[in-house]
């Protein structure tokens, strides 16, 4: 096979940054940049990056993140999809030394722990917008026990593979969304590469063939949502990931360029370049991750916010109320396609029944999908009530713009408008609010006590942790326990 | 989230099989058959398929193939890249019943073993044109040792698995090939779903669901062609199959109509759709499955034979010749990028080396590649006087069309044409030529007699084994022997 030519080079320069010069005066280090590829720019900031120099603002919005991916991913774990995931990983027997969740009494590779676990992260859908911390909290865990690495470690690369997979996520823009494709399933894998490069301690050369191989080895389809496969596109995307950093720390080749040329990553996954350099802003800063403060669909979490505001500052009955009313910009609730629910999974994808249980539990939790709430002769009732009302309003940009409900009685009418979702960076959630969904979490996942407030309190200072083998064991601990009683 | 519609289905109506009318008449099981979705035809002639009801042609045909497949698997599992990524199974750890080729004091997972085997099967491009055995040997291999197939299962599993990914290639069309996806790879995973599926004995429900997850698993992009990435793909698509297959079988959902809505398949992966249904024409049979006589680019096979024919006929000097020319259409030889190589690599993407050491070798195996033979000055000088000319020809089908090379010397001109290429439908090898390249091969697989000659035989009737693992017993056995001498 002829090697992969550079003739098709197409936005950045090919000059590669070990040819320019050696001077490290700030002027010619950014010239250096400059001429830089951008498979080579992303494995340089990959391979480069440190919490020493980066912003202290940081950490307390990746503490955030870790904490909610443990939630979700504990969650998650009890679901049938992430079961038959781990029954898979399970039959394929692979020994190692990496956790899957909710599989106390055994150990797997890092690929495959990644796979499972990734699976459990997103199979709620209640991980945060855009889903990187669902591939890459799996991936730097699995890559991380597998290396024993500190807290630190796992902070550094986890940052890294979320950065580099929202700056393709950006790239793959909406032509790639509108043919099909999943971007969080698709640029996850090479955001997991130089994840896992980065734990692996690869040189920037090295995370560019592991880039090179995720390539070619990432996929997600659209048409596969609302099906477990959605959630396999997170998984396959964290076990990629490891794979090629394996694969390039063996010396297996692939091209190095694979974001720099015609019909590599870009256009053959229908994705536009960007010319936006990684480490000068942090997507956890700019725009900032929205965590979702409810599990229901995104688009449905400011009309939640307000009916449960609405509810716990009126007590109303549901019998007296004549009407609920939601506005917001023309199809923000596209999604919500089930408007006269009868199973638990309907009744999350319907605004008639959010507003419902959200005014008479004051509340949304899992267990107010309970088939009982959902077939509630007086929940029903109020689900004929409802009625969405199209706001003079553009939708731009998910999560934000005005949602006003309002509720009718008899006597009185109670109006609420929420403009960012809760969890938005500009509507954030507090520590305690996030802890409060991680124990609902924890607890749905089957964490009791005292682990729970362990793990909680280890997760409050995951920066300290010296091996995160440590932080996986007390998972493991109480379930050996458990199995040791009965 | 929720279920997929329906609603978007393009070209096949909707109305499922079921649905139908239960008659058994012959016009009303075509109605029935033209009523179901593309997905659901595939699916019900994977689950279908019987060699008993085969055309009796086919099996001669498949023979060669998994002949020709074995070769190249036992030559490819001694090159760098198949050594690696059997090395990553190894450390994956993955315990099964599964035999890695040349890899023979350990077993894996069905999976583990079909991507291995799979980069073997590839690794140097020796396999036939259109690769689709190159995934489907493997993958039925490999599922097949689990369950403990008989030959005959394993003929049929793998004749759907090629049927399918030939029939999606066809419909992947230039389009996407242009973007830069490679269609042997990203094809390939969904017909190794559909064969998996098959030797799992999986109802046509759930190979539409193993389809759906393997489509939004598989991948592959064309500008890692030259790296080991390239067959990486093929192993990949192996692995994908059995993976999905698996998953389908322990009950993860996925979308059953995959080929049949928008933003599906085809969309995403930019390919055609294609009204032609399974099982009426084998690809066995029409075109017929062209294999490689020699151990280079499939365009330059027609040139080297010629070549060899005329060395072979007339007893030449090196020295007295003067000029060799080669007539083909224009852009026949684009693939071949190099006038003077250096290495063997470049060597065999030379058309000027390939004529060169076809007339002083009088044949081309891998030892014609050596640096020994590379830089012999005597080849060198032979390499200078090769000249390639544009025909005044159409290129059309790979493989087919006149290529003429002549050979001057001081005292005479000698001309030979050859129109098809060796190995193609049109100009087919003898099973004695096809058994004299699996015998080099094996023996570049470091296979021995009497092993050679006892494989060689099961596979000249794979069709009577009754357990697979039978077959892939005897490639252990010499090996064992081996390590307990030393």
């Amino acid at each position: 096979m002829p090697s992969p030519t550079n003739s098709s080079i197409t936005r950045w320069s090919m000059r590669s940054c070990a040819k320019a010069s050696s001077s490290n005066s700030s002027t010619e280090r950014k010239e250096r940049r400059r001429l830089m590829t951008m498979t080579q720019d992303v494995a340089g900031f990959a391979a480069a990056f440190s919490l020493r120099t980066a912003p202290a603002e940081l950490l307390p919005r990746v503490r955030e993140a870790f904490l909610d991916s443990f939630g979700v991913m504990l969650a998650g774990s009890r679901e049938e999809s992430a079961r038959i995931a781990a029954r898979w990983i399970r039959i394929e027997r692979a020994e190692g030394s990496c956790a899957v969740i909710a599989q106390r009494d055994f150990r797997t590779s890092p690929a495959n722990a990644a796979l499972a676990n990734g699976v459990a992260a997103h199979t709620l859908d209640y991980d945060h917008f855009g889903h990187q911390s669902a591939v890459m909290v799996p991936c730097v865990l699995a890559a991380g026990e597998a290396k024993g690495c500190s807290g630190r470690e796992l902070i550094e690369a986890y940052i890294v593979g979320v950065e580099v997979s929202a700056l393709l996520a950006k790239g793959m823009g909406k032509e790639a969304q509108g043919i099909g494709l999943h971007p969080a399933g698709v640029c996850g894998s090479l955001g997991a590469a130089a994840a896992a490069g980065k734990i692996f301690h690869l040189g920037p050369e090295q995370i560019q063939i592991g880039l090179g191989i995720a390539a070619s080895l990432t996929a997600g389809l659209s048409q596969n949502f609302g099906t477990m496969v959605k959630p396999l596109h997170l998984g396959n995307a964290a076990r990629n990931g490891i794979m090629a950093a394996q694969l390039a720390a063996a010396g297996f080749t692939a091209n190095p360029q694979i974001f720099d040329q015609a019909g590599g990553f870009f256009g053959a996954l229908s994705a536009e370049e960007t010319s936006e350099k990684l480490g000068k802003h942090f997507r956890f800063l700019q725009p900032g991750i929205a965590f979702k403060a409810y599990p229901c669909p995104y688009s449905s979490q400011r009309a939640v916010d307000a009916i449960i505001k609405i509810a716990e500052r009126h007590n109303m009955i549901p019998d007296d109320v004549t009407e609920i009313t939601c506005a917001a910009a023309p199809k923000t609730f596209r999604v919500l396609i089930h408007h006269r629910p009868t199973t638990s999974l309907e009744a999350k994808f319907s605004l008639e029944y959010l507003l419902a249980a959200g005014l008479k539990l004051r509340t949304i939790d899992e267990e107010c999908f309970s088939p009982e709430h959902v077939n509630d002769p007086e929940m029903r009732g109020l689900v004929e009530k409802v009625r969405s009302i199209d706001a003079h309003l553009e939708r731009e940009i998910p999560g934000e713009g005005d949602v006003t409900v309002q509720v009718r009685t008899r006597a009185a009418v109670f109006e609420e408008t929420v403009t960012y979702a809760p969890g938005h960076p500009k509507n954030p959630l507090t520590w305690e609010r996030l802890a409060e969904k991680y124990r609902a979490c924890a607890r749905q996942g089957e964490i009791q006590e005292p682990t729970l407030s362990r793990s909680l309190e280890m997760l409050s200072r995951i920066e300290d942790i010296d091996d995160v083998r440590d932080l996986m064991r007390i998972f493991a601990t109480q379930d050996l326990a458990r199995e040791q009683v009965r």
